[in-house]
């Protein structure tokens, strides 16, 4: 009994189907059925019995034969979709020692435990990681990165990153500023783990797929769009924000419309017999055009590591800038336009004296910064601060940790639209 | 000739009649149109004419007859609205030696500037700074605080608070918390100055005058609803954010509706006979009740100033922290449900260990943070963090300053509802 297979669990009064997905006790399994609940089912208290073997559910549709669940076929007329894993919910299940949930799938398990991507593709999985993204770190995103690189070498169509949700935008920023893709790279994640009915992993993974498999060569956010099950976003990486903190809608391009919508049903019907799903996916802007067939990815993994984010809140310690001192670059998260109390601006101008890029943001999130209006944001330009547009505050550091890597002029480039992260110049007043 | 004066000015072709507006220079004269916009006229290439002294425009509707600015007369059928100043757009003008905006503006200015407040209260004016709100800090938190207290005790009916909009949600969290108020308080500002025909300060000045005297006792941060000029929203103040840098509608209650809507053309109607306009106003949700005429305000404006809001991103230097030591609380911007990099644990439960109260909240903004779900989460309880529920990461800052001064248990008080920062809980998953 392996996960994948489809099982009959016979409790004494209940019994029921579905198929067996990864378990970290022996003593437990889980049980996806087939209405789409997950069960946890006490060994000692149930029979088991194997229907039917899971191979064939994580293939590309055609038989496995073998009945080994890690024999994937490979199917001519299906594209090649990469799945690499970093941990997070989407790759995880639930740990029943502790009640709470766990980093602990690898790819090939993903796929286990979503049967709804079988027949869409021809799999690859990978995994750069298992963690939960609170602990992500740059270094990771560089071998995340490469990874990709690696994928589109070997021949992926499309590639979906699964990884947690909590620092998201964070890591699908930097493939943004790293990777020059000629195909699609689609994060997606889960807010509620596969064991809740509400989970939301079985959507957002098909939806990604399907919106790898599409034609475009976008680095994209793939989740929700709404509270129900109709509909994912497609948000570009650099624009996008996890804006709360367990809605499975909480993914939002931050300050417009995102940069296109899936249907799920029009994808998942499409999709499944290894058709392409572009009819189901509405573009609000013009997506990135796909590179040519066998294209290979850019690759531009540097990073400054020395840049820190900041945020300026009334009353607080001016000691908290202290450790600025010497930093290659610094990001302020400013006020309204992009404002500091007066007396931090001679602290902002000692530090660009000594060359250290600051870039403005603003904690409204939305909206251009703009320091022409008032005069604490003159003030903050004669020391030398750059404006980073409507360049969201997190984007904005990664940009500054790539830009003062890859470019030889980052002050510059921060004013700079490089991967979508700054929207075209409008009046700051309208 | 004084602000507030009806004028006409020949320019040769043009010749405008409009309200005089105070103006920094004798050089140049700014001069509001029937139509609404404001211009800037030289003093040297124009010819002004008083048509009317402005008096009559700022009493209580009544005729002022002396004809001095300054004289405001008392009539006995209107409520008594204070108007108190701190600065900030919506109390400056245009400066025309730097081309940008500054604060200086007094109430009494305001009210000449605005000629559509005329008769709709008695108004009392008063300046408790004249700063954009980026300078503001917690003394002048505790200062207004006390102003409003005296303007209660001195028989306002409501109290209008102008304020810039950089900081208004931390001053207006910080009164929600010092004062226990009979009457509203209501802060409104502007996003766009007088001299800018999309300027929102007269119709956010009149729809805070009718929300302060209107029928409840709430703190209120009252601006646009929309981007047209056809309401205005009612925020509870510790529920308030600017999300957008220069949207006239950037303020939003985070995660639900606002408490109420006041439709302008109905208020503006309404009140202007000095009636109450509560008929214009839409509650969401019922706001705390007015209390007894002549009833005083209760106060208690002590700060624990040594207090720090941080916001955890991938890659930080974990020595941003160095300086925390020894603070008496610390609010934590964290990921998603609230989280930091495993690595950043060991320096909380330091913290913790040491007598510093450690809260934490999310930079999702929206949504309660809970710790119990995942491993990092649970270990941060462990480390003896206390979870701010669904309270914002600036008013959870603000929150922590005055329940370390107030309360005898701040981590307890961080966890409930003190004045409505905190929203009754609700499963995290739903
Ligand atoms: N805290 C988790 C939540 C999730 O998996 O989505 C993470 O970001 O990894
Ligand atoms: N920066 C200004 C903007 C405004 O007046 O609204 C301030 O907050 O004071």
């Amino acid at each position: 009994m392996q996960p994948g297979d489809r099982v009959r669990v016979d409790r004494g009064d209940v019994t029921n189907e579905g198929v067996l997905l990864p378990s970290t006790t022996h003593d437990h399994l889980v049980v996806k059925l087939d209405g789409g609940y997950n069960v946890g089912v006490d060994r000692a208290e149930a029979d088991v019995e194997v229907l039917e073997s899971g191979a064939r559910d994580v293939d590309g549709g055609a038989d496995a034969g073998g009945g080994e669940a890690s024999e994937i076929t490979f199917d001519e007329d299906l594209p090649t979709i990469s799945l690499i894993s970093t941990g997070g919910t989407i790759a995880s299940t639930v740990d029943y020692r502790t009640g709470a949930v766990t980093a602990q799938f690898d790819a090939e398990d993903v796929l286990r435990a979503v049967p709804d991507l079988a027949g869409r593709a021809n799999y690859r999985g990978r995994v750069v990681a298992n963690i939960l993204s609170e602990n992500m770190e740059p270094a990771i995103w560089r071998e995340l990165a490469e990874a990709v690189e690696d994928e589109i070498a070997a021949g992926a169509d499309g590639v979906v990153v699964m990884h947690g949700t909590d620092t998201m935008q964070y890591s699908a920023s930097a493939l943004s500023f790293m990777l020059d893709s000629p195909v699609p790279v689609v994060f997606t994640g889960s807010q509620r783990s596969a064991d809740r009915p509400s989970s939301d992993n079985v959507m957002n993974a098909v939806c990604a797929v399907e919106a790898a498999k599409a034609d475009h060569a976008e680095t994209l956010v793939c989740m929700h769009a709404t509270q129900s099950d109709d509909a994912c976003a497609l948000h570009r990486g650099t624009r996008v924000r996890k804006n709360h903190t367990s809605r499975r809608d909480a993914f939002e391009t931050v300050g417009g419309a995102p940069l296109g919508i899936v249907d799920y049903e029009a994808a998942a019907e499409a999709g499944a017999d290894g058709d392409a799903a572009d009819a189901a996916i509405e573009w609000n802007r013009e997506p990135l055009p796909r590179g040519e067939a066998g294209a290979d990815a850019d690759l531009a993994t540097d990073l400054e590591s020395d840049v820190e984010l900041v945020k300026f809140t009334p009353g607080m310690d001016p000691a908290a800038w202290d450790y600025l001192d010497g930093k290659a670059g610094v990001v302020i998260e400013g006020t309204g336009l992009g404002h500091v109390h007066t007396d931090l601006i001679p602290r902002i101008e000692a530090l660009v004296a000594d060359g250290t890029v600051v870039a403005m943001t603003s904690q409204c999130l939305a909206g251009r910064v703009c320091d022409r209006v008032y005069d604490t944001g003159r003030d903050l330009l004669d020391a030398g601060v750059v404006e980073a547009g409507d360049t969201l505050p997190g984007t904005a550091k990664v940009k500054l940790m790539w830009a003062l890597a890859n470019t030889g002029d980052a002050a510059d480039a921060m004013g700079r639209d490089l991967a979508g992260e700054l929207t075209a110049e409008s009046q700051p007043w309208r």
